[in-house]
């Protein structure tokens, strides 16, 4: 295995994430139980369920490269769960907080497409199909998550969503 | 104007960009200065500019609103920038820290798409048909620079991406 510079980059890429993930692990059973909403208080359970099975993806990922997954502090998660926790903290209705959190996870959410794009496309040039299909996996995972939260925010043709109901209190 | 706590939800949502698109404004320059692939110092270039006409659209819905825009930091940025600042003082070949930047502007994009996506969604809420027309340009146009950068990152037809000549050195 050729470690040149591209590969080390694409180790960094992946240390970051590890460490994004192992931030949202100790953050996501907070915004469960801040939510109120039941779809919300839902969607964050199993999206935290979802995101343990992504690490044990990127895990699998390191053992394949014979590498170690520590080693660096992914700084921007940092600053999103920072965001995420004053939300938590505010003092907002129930409903708005809900607003609140669906704006702070979706930022969350579309680091993490940012990230697992941009990781996964290395992963094929430097022709490790099976971690490029792994990181596809949670790409795909990631965008659901983000869409799912779209809906709850915004409701369908019945219901009204938490930003509608926020709105008017 | 009933400013109810969804209203003042809102308008945190705001200053959170407003905070956003000033240390981008900061940081742009140096990311124009550490690219070496000609695209890309141009696509840098031009957000510069962007940047600057959607802090504007931002100042103009604080006006309409008879809001300051001060008192929010966006943290998440501040987190953003800095893993930018590492891959600009890295000693990387210059084409790998083309790829490397790349990723670090699309994870800042995507930042963007969330946080624009989710002020908009809020304003059609509160009637500020304008305000969420302002929104909706910058949306489109953080999309269009996100898509740019993958298409720099990824080539075309006839000519390798930046990726492909990174992988290779």
């Amino acid at each position: 295995m050729v470690k040149n510079a591209f590969f080390k980059l694409f180790l960094k890429e992946l240390k970051d994430l590890y460490s994004a993930e192992q931030q949202l692990i100790v953050a996501l059973p907070k915004m469960v139980d801040a939510a109120s909403t039941p779809e919300l208080k839902e969607a964050f359970q199993n999206h935290f369920e979802e995101t343990q099975n992504q690490v044990v993806r990127l895990e699998d990922a390191f053992v394949t490269l014979k590498e170690e997954p520590t080693g660096e502090t992914c700084k921007a998660m940092q600053g999103l769960i920072k965001e995420g926790e004053e939300v938590i903290k505010s003092k907002l209705p129930s409903i708005v907080k809900d607003a609140a959190l669906i704006g702070a996870a979706q930022r969350v959410e579309h680091y993490e497409i940012a990230g697992y794009g941009v990781a996964k496309t290395f992963a094929k040039l430097l022709d490790f199909d099976e971690i490029a299909d792994l990181l596809d996996a949670t790409l795909d995972e990631e965008k659901t998550a983000d869409e799912n939260l779209t809906s709850i925010a915004e409701g369908g043709l019945f219901t009204a969503g938490v930003n509608k109901r926020a709105s008017e209190m």
